[in-house]
């Protein structure tokens, strides 16, 4: 694997698993005030975007990171709603 | 310009003005304990990466879409910082 490739892989990862330690501090703390949902849905949108964008041009990392990232939102959603 | 490119526009300008919403909250309310600083650190450090990784790959709009989300994600980190 090319150098370029494994910085675009860590960049992918670092910015999907980014959104666990907000999804852990909603779960634990039950707490949502300060998120902002208006945020999480349109990131959401996008997202759903790139998935199709991912399928289209036949790129596993695209898919996935976007995947992973969009089921995470759904969880911070989720539990905004809940606990709003 | 072709279909799937402008899909890749829409997707990637969605989950960078995706981030206005959070701004604007945070810096009304002044209010932040709901918000995960390790979030913003990491996609921060992933932000900073997919940077890089366009410029290697001369791609305007990843430059273009993940420094405006870094500099937002800054300004969340900056509020954080500073109301916790």
């Amino acid at each position: 694997m090319e150098n370029i490739e494994i910085l675009g892989l860590v960049a992918a990862t670092l910015t999907t698993v980014a959104f666990v330690p907000q999804v852990y501090k909603t779960w634990k703390n039950k707490s949502v005030k300060d998120i902002s949902l208006s945020m999480y849905t349109v990131l959401l949108m996008g997202l759903l975007l790139w998935i199709v964008y991912g399928f289209y041009i036949n790129s596993l990392p695209i898919i996935a990171a976007n995947i992973i990232t969009a089921t995470l939102s759904v969880l911070i959603v989720i539990t905004k709603i809940e606990y709003k």
